[in-house]
């Protein structure tokens, strides 16, 4: 049933409490697992489902766009293509639908199935509604990541092995309270990692005694223990006390909660700093929506993914609201690890595919985590049984002051024009055993997003015999080492220069910065030029950073242009970067081969989602994911193009990097670059607090301390 | 006069106002000025006599000791070397000297004079006081760096000049208050351009009629005319019409004063937000001493570099008071332009040497650029007739909240401790002619110290024919273009990692990671490693940057360790950097040789302060400053260093730097590695506003949207 276009804004019924590109609620996540269990063929299948992983299926961009239109405010019939006639709209949108991975455990069978759900799902409480399945599909030959139910069970399987307890003995420990076993997942290295078996290579800690709620176990590695564990039914495989390496000495400095840490005596000095927005944040949200300054987009999350950010766009003026981009999100890292002994050559964590970035993310905390004016969103995901599980605050949006966003003082004069840089941050943390990583976009308004990650948390150590020593890491305290690592991250940015929904007109261009040779034009020897190269296919556009040429790389709409006559445009500009330090042969890079290039550009493919593929655990093929995607060679010189931006860091520890590592940064930016007429933060007005000389004694009212007066 | 040490800490009488490396008073200046002024020969050389730069002589770093030891609080008697009888402490300081550099405008002659200084010219108002001329040479072919006074002189001597008058009327413009002339450093490209005058080639810009008060003239720049001036007697040189370039149109974009930006309306939407700190800072300052949380240093000014930091140094525990650098500033700069064509080409301003960064500071504004609890510094500088001038506000103290410090959730229990991590930032503003420069530095919790320098301010612009266009830059408005060009920053950083002062105990070792080949101890490909080498003497310590090996370089004490038996130190982390673009004979690149490398590092010498000499300005020297001190080629196995680390960032204009551009960051850390013997950051307390449940009803009392619900 469809009705006719109204002219001017539709009047309707607002028959749809979620958006397309709502994350599943609770509700759904319900339903649909209910529905997949219900299709089991027989009472045993139905008992040996676990579920991996229940998202949403994101829909056409067409349906996004038409609900944009039509369905949600604020109410954008000007995203929609334009076309010959009145547009046709339905009166409905399409039906939203859910994906699971399910993980049969009886018969260690991975299965993917689709979902329909209906309004009612959404709304209701699930229970006995049931959807319907649309599609399911065995996934041979791969095992899905592991879950959080699996690694405690995993744990207590080894805790009660007698060969393990005896191992323990031997090293001293009889407590099996002070022992932590982190499963890591067996990754592929040999055959013997096939994914017929799902695998664990558990690595084995142990607490001292003491009083500590958060004692940290994790300052003493046991080391030469070789256990390899049944994931599916819960066994162990394999045992052997290969190496009796003593372990570390319990160590006065490895622990971190208050009152504990070098002596005993925190600091009492930090005297208190309030962030105070009197009259609210800036921004507006309804339901995922979010409108700050001229900037607006959706929140999404997936477990795997955590942060999705969904239509960013930007009000310009009589242009309207200009799409920048359909999609952001980190879809996969990997941490590969350069000591080539047992056991740190297996460390190679695929942390989201492995694992997953977002069913791993903190519960935030105001004051704690984030300051000022908080507007936090939950996550709900799956659990292994099908329950539904909910992190209360996954997702933090606040603004932050940023200092000052331009200046210019008249030399002449002495008249200064300055004003002062808000941004909009939106962020999760998440935990991957030992590591923490806090995940930021920040918007600006001078047209800036800036993609930062975060890294703190504990380092993976590892332990030395006494007297020895290693060229592949840093003794970090007595017996205690910490082998050089990389983290390498994914960000997938599906962008959407100047594009309508469905519209292709998107091109990259690198740009590198050139040295003119000497001769007649130059005879100053002074010139150089930024030569821009368009990037003509898939082929062409693995790229590297080069920060000696200044390389960057812009996304360009193909047929807008600035009024300039150049084509507008969006520059990807690195931040510090760097490539793999494995060999080229190392196992690691089979299934992660996609950071043998900082930049990597695709033609839009909805499936084309998981740079290292969608099951990159105990993986046996080779080239899975982007880098075997691009071979398809597809042009990109007018397309909906994904950019996937590579950037890694090498962590060569320092004894400050423990107990717990101070965070360190490392990012990018996407900056707008003839894509507006002029600098779009200078309509910033001045900061109220200069209008308002209230404001100013509120500041100096504050000054108690009579020594600091200024000199 | 010397009195025995006594035990413990003296009392004495605190008979010196100013600590020894105190920036001069403005009564010092004057009374240093007219000293020098009453040592000239005749009347005529007194006549002539202009002031360029008024500055302290920094003292011998073993008399800043004694006065930390003993004269100055917190009395730091621990920061002497030990000898091996008593000290013998001095009852007095030695004197406060000044170095004036005077230009004599009659004889066109420069020469640096020595002065000494008694208490009393430190503690009244200088006039009939008379310190003593110590020394004073003339320093032979150079021009010393232009002052304000010879800027307008030159401004109104152009506008003045009939010819140029005419040619201004061919172009349209009658109303010579509209022409701005800035003058230009003629800098060094032939022989022309020898110091035997004193030369400026100035651009030329129009304002448009209007009523804005700070009218963009830099957006109308008259191009085709060639002027030389003789600034030593203001008459114009050489004159001539080269080429008719039409003056660009009126932009309607142009300005960017309060409600004539783009269409004339501001944003309303950015609402208050307010930084406050209830019990003041944490920070206390006495005179010019600064300490916060463990930081302790003292601030300095100089006319020519602006913030100066000294004695670095980190309170750890038991092992007390533990320098980290002597000296830290900014000494040079220069901004070499791609475009060959006239003007552009001499277009490499040496803004600290041809200029002066601090003479140019802003007077800095609570609320426009600096929130929270601020502490300003004034400046004082010598005028171009010998006068004292202030600057209010130049140095800006204040910390900030930069997010999460550290944070760890273990994932059996949930529990997390999380820390947020406050700075001290100590920076100043300044304006050359078009753009802006801030300066800041960052003092972490976690031992980390960040130079960063934020670009903002106008592009210099030139204007284009009809249809023209030139690769050597960006069209950003109609006849109007921006150059590519680079800016090259130069931080000479006088270590002293663990070093008392006159301790020569610091070496500098480069760090590389490195690939492990394939082999028997590397069957699984993945090992790398970090491996270090020793900068044995200067010309070996000519290094450039290299991010895919993590190129860093450590300074590290030779004869103290950490609990691991390493060698203490602290590293240079570098951030996104470059090289020059220009071709190897540029005529910028004879005095500015320095920016060839992105790391130098020297044997201190106190005499080695200006890596493109003291006066580049019409040099026409080659190889002067840090090139040519290299080349004594000092051991560095151990000794005094100092670090001068060459960033720079390649500017490709966009159209969103106009017309004033968004801050761009650039910059380097400063980090310790395995200088403490775990996180030093690991004692900060949790936020207050966690403990004190009050703070979080402070936070939710703000919140009065009622749209902002959770979802
Ligand atoms: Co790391
Ligand atoms: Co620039």
């Amino acid at each position: 049933p469809t009705t006719p276009a109204p002219k001017g804004l539709p009047i309707m019924v607002k028959s749809h409490t979620s958006h397309p590109l709502d994350p599943l609620s609770a509700a759904e996540i319900s339903v649909a697992v209910a529905t997949v269990r219900a299709a089991g063929a027989t009472p045993e299948v139905r008992d040996g489902m676990r579920f991996i992983e229940v998202v949403l299926v994101e829909p056409d961009k067409h349906v996004v766009a038409l609900a944009d239109a039509y369905f949600f405010p604020p109410f954008q019939p000007s995203l929609l293509q334009r076309t010959k006639g009145r547009p046709i709209i339905p009166g409905k949108l399409p039906p939203r639908q859910a994906r699971l991975i399910v993980y049969n455990r009886k018969s260690n069978e991975t299965s993917v199935w689709i979902v329909e759900l209906s309004e009612d799902h959404a709304a209701t409480r699930g229970g006995h509604h049931r959807a319907k399945v649309i599609s399911s599909k065995v996934v041979p030959d791969v095992q899905p990541p592991m879950d959080a139910v699996e690694y405690a069970e995993c744990e207590a399987t080894v805790k009660n092995f007698p060969p393990f307890r005896e191992a323990m003995k031997r090293r001293g420990i009889e407590d099996m309270d002070l022992v932590m076993v982190d499963p890591w997942n067996a990754g592929y290295y040999s055959e013997a990692d096939a994914p017929s078996r799902r695998l664990s290579k558990p690595l084995v800690f142990c607490q001292s005694e003491s009083d500590c709620p958060m004692e940290n176990g994790y300052a003493r590695p046991v080391e030469g223990l070789h256990i390899l564990v049944d994931m599916q039914n819960m066994v162990v495989l394999e045992f052997e006390d290969r190496r009796l390496v003593p372990l570390p000495p319990v160590d006065p400095l490895r622990n971190y909660t208050r009152g504990v840490t070098r002596g005993g005596v925190d600091r009492i000095d930090v005297k208190p700093l309030h962030v105070i927005q009197p009259e609210g944040p800036s921004f507006r949200v309804d339901g995922h929506f979010v409108e700050w300054q001229k900037w607006s987009f959706r929140v999404g999350f997936t477990p795997r993914e955590g942060l999705v950010i969904y239509s960013v766009s930007y009000l310009d003026g009589s242009r309207g609201r200009r799409p920048v981009a359909h999609r952001l999100s980190f879809v996969e890292m990997v941490v590969p690890y350069g000591d080539p002994n047992e056991p740190h050559y297996r460390k190679n964590a695929f942390d989201a595919g492995e694992d997953g970035l977002g069913k791993n993310a903190h519960s935030l905390k105001r004051g704690c985590d984030c300051l000022g004016y908080i507007k936090y969103f939950d996550a709900h995901y799956n659990n292994f049984t099908g329950g539904v599980e909910t992190i209360e605050n996954a997702v933090c949006l606040h603004e932050e002051d940023h200092g000052i966003l331009w200046k210019h003082q008249d030399w002449r004069t002495g008249l200064a024009e300055v004003r002062r840089s808000r941004r909009l941050t939106v962020s999760f943390i998440c935990t991957i055993a030992n590591y923490e990583y806090g995940f930021f976009w920040h918007f600006y308004q001078d047209g800036k997003i800036e993609a930062e990650v975060k890294l703190t948390g504990i380092l993976s150590l590892g332990a030395l015999q006494p007297g020895e020593t290693r060229k592949y890491g840093t003794m970090i305290a007595p017996g205690l080492y910490a082998p050089v690592h990389q983290h390498f991250f994914v960000a997938r940015m599906n962008m959407a220069v100047d594009c309508k929904p469905g519209e292709a007109h998107n091109q990259v261009v690198e740009v590198n910065a050139k040295v003119e040779g000497p001769g007649k034009e130059n005879i100053h020897n002074n010139a150089f030029y930024a030569e821009e190269e368009l990037i003509r296919s898939e082929m062409e556009a693995m790229r590297d950073c080069n920060p000696h040429a200044a390389r960057h790389w812009i996304v360009r709409n193909t047929r807008t242009v600035n009024r300039t006559g150049q084509l507008t445009g969006y520059k990807l500009v690195p931040g510090s970067n760097c490539l793999p330090l494995a060999g080229d042969e190392a196992f690691f890079l089979r299934r992660g081969a996609f950071v043998k290039h900082n930049l990597w550009v695709t033609r839009y493919a909805p499936d084309e989602m998981y740079p290292g593929g969608e099951f990159p655990n105990q993986n046996p093929r080779v080239g899975e994911g982007l880098a075997t995607w691009v071979q398809q060679n597809r042009s990109l010189e007018e397309a909906d193009v994904v950019l996937w931006y590579v950037f890694g860091v090498t962590h060569i520890p320092r004894l400050e990097d423990y107990p717990v590592m101070p965070v360190e940064h490392i990012g990018f930016m996407l900056m707008p670059h003839g894509f507006f007429n002029c600098s779009p933060a200078v309509d910033v007005p001045p900061n109220a607090s200069v209008l308002d000389h209230k404001e100013d004694g509120m500041s100096t009212k504050a000054i108690s301390n009579g020594l600091i007066a200024k000199l």
